[in-house]
């Protein structure tokens, strides 16, 4: 489409640095002929002390209205753990139904692993967004007692299970290698692995090219500092993806460059792109985040919204940047600007 | 104690092989005083296949009458996955109430690591080992139907998270560094992540020595491959537990020098020792397995008896002969024989 009407939604700590040169970018990209308009969002930990609100029905309203959300960081010292975590992160994934969670892991040339050797790391993660343990489900009785009993349910539909497995086998059908393996935990977590295993399996009959693997996730782990070269594409439960995709993002240059889509592919609600990173108060409004994980977000808002040609020129700039980067240190601005300044040249 | 009386279940795989090695080292390491039986028992696939039991009461009465239980490895791709898993590993495990699942990591000289730099790795971990999503609670409806809905549900008590938690406390407490890492995911398990961070912080209180630390799961995975160093004692759920303890396993010398004990502190049932590693069907019965795994849980084995000058003489001699090792390739048993022949040196 030739305009991009865009839910800007800052954050906490470094969300506001790294969202900046994100837009920044994102502006330097754009063809002329394509019209941006941003509207930015106070969420977050001000607004959250100011008046208690995370998330209203209202502000779900207001963000339904545009074509693509681009999320900094949210979380704050100063706010309960889980909060702003259930209250806003994913209450909006559920509300919008972000069902496929995407994170790319590439290992740049010339980019800092803690792996010895350099491997080759190039796969995807698609992380179900909507469902597992990440559901709400579960309470606590005789809170504060020697008698407590916390529970935390894990959901899995067939509905959920088969949408977001059928996603990753397209998006594997349609990457040279072909390859998609199936994390889970089915030896232990029978009932849930039961259906994701049975699933990956039906829906392998409509994917023949597609080569398919199973991989327990603790031996994904082992896998992912010994081998990481044997991922192409990795479907797995929320829970699973949050964890294997921090390891992922670890190897693979670590969270200042590790980009992801919150994705509802039917476009019945906006997409959210955000870094893997977290609101770091420690270093905020210092200078010293590196923006490179938001800039790399906006590609993949770009791909999503069809301007392929300017999400790879973003993903050419960042990788040009990093392999020339070397021991620098550049402050979140200067290597906004230089990543600015490679796309529009 | 004069005696040891152990059970022994080489069961799968490479089991059989490794625990041959396993029991060699311990009659080599037992001063000539100390009166060793064995009983071995055929728990595994084989058992399965032929008469269709994993694991009967009377199985559960035998083995209760001895000191410590050695296990090899069980698993089969003859068996459908699952059904060794909850049918004997873990309902061995919740039946003799191993609630401390003790996992250390240590890199030790000249052993490989996939990290750059060799790293200091030297931690324990203290996995929860009779609750959490382990527990089998949860089901499935609908099964097979494009409305299966399959639920997995974790299960925390106080009383269970405590104990674990305060045994976590005293590990750390008798160790040089004193520190105790809580991991867990209570930003999004508010339930299960409420009562483990009271509980956490409740037992801090007993312990004034001992410096704490919260990192959720995702975050640990990053840390175990940048920083491990950081780690002491952690403490964490079982899912947490089994995940982070096979990358803890890969970074610090891999599973084939990964030692555990399954833990019941009361001694009111015998406790259990085998390597983290599986049953490695695609190796097995080619003398290819690395014994260490099973030689250094012998060690556990031993020093949970109170046989600490013998633990250590094994650690001693795994250590050493991991730092000859070098890159040349020996058998399982020429590993066993040298090991017992450092340790009776
Ligand atoms: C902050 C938290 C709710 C979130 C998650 O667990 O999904 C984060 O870890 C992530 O991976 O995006
Ligand atoms: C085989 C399986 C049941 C087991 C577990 O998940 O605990 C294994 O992975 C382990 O870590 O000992």
């Amino acid at each position: 489409s030739r305009s991009i009407d865009l839910a800007v939604i800052p954050g906490d700590g470094i969300g506001q640095e790294v969202v900046a040169q994100g837009l920044k970018v994102l502006s330097a990209v754009l063809p002329q002929d394509v019209k941006l308009e941003t509207k930015e969002f106070d969420f977050g930990a001000r607004r959250y002390r100011a008046t208690g609100e995370t998330l209203t029905d209202a502000d779900l309203e207001a963000l339904k209205q545009h074509d693509a959300i681009l999320l900094g960081a949210i979380g704050d010292p100063s706010v309960p753990s889980g909060v702003l975590e259930r209250g806003f992160l994913l209450k909006l994934r559920f509300a919008f139904d972000h069902h496929v969670n995407l994170r790319p892991s590439k290992l740049l040339p010339g980019v800092a692993t803690p792996l010895a050797g350099q491997p080759e790391i190039d796969f995807v993660v698609v992380r179900e967004g909507t469902e597992g343990p990440y559901t709400g489900n579960g309470g606590t009785i005789r809170k504060g007692t020697p008698h407590e009993v916390a529970t935390e349910v894990s959901v899995n539909t067939a509905f959920g299970v088969e949408r977001v497995v059928r996603d990753a086998f397209a998006r594997a059908q349609a990457r040279p290698r072909k390859k998609l393996t199936l994390v889970h935990k089915n030896n232990v977590l029978t009932f849930a692995g039961h259906l994701w295993t049975n699933t990956f399996n039906k829906v392998a009959e409509e994917f023949p090219e597609v080569t398919t693997d199973y991989i327990h996730v603790d031996a994904a782990t082992i896998y992912l500092v010994t081998d990481p070269a044997r991922f192409d594409v990795i479907v797995t439960d929320n829970l699973f993806g949050d964890i294997i995709t921090d390891l992922a993002a670890a190897v693979s240059g670590g969270i200042g460059v590790a980009a992801s889509g919150n994705i509802n592919p039917s476009g019945e609600f906006p997409s959210m792109f955000e870094p893997v990173h977290g609101s770091a108060p420690d270093i905020a409004g210092q200078g010293k985040a590196d923006p490179s994980a938001t800039v790399l977000s906006v590609a993949l808002l770009l791909r999503h919204l069809g301007h392929e040609t300017e999400a790879a020129r973003i993903e050419d700039a960042v990788s040009a940047d990093l392999a020339e980067r070397g021991t620098t240190t550049r402050t979140t601005e200067e290597i906004g600007d230089a990543l600015a300044a490679r796309v529009s040249g």
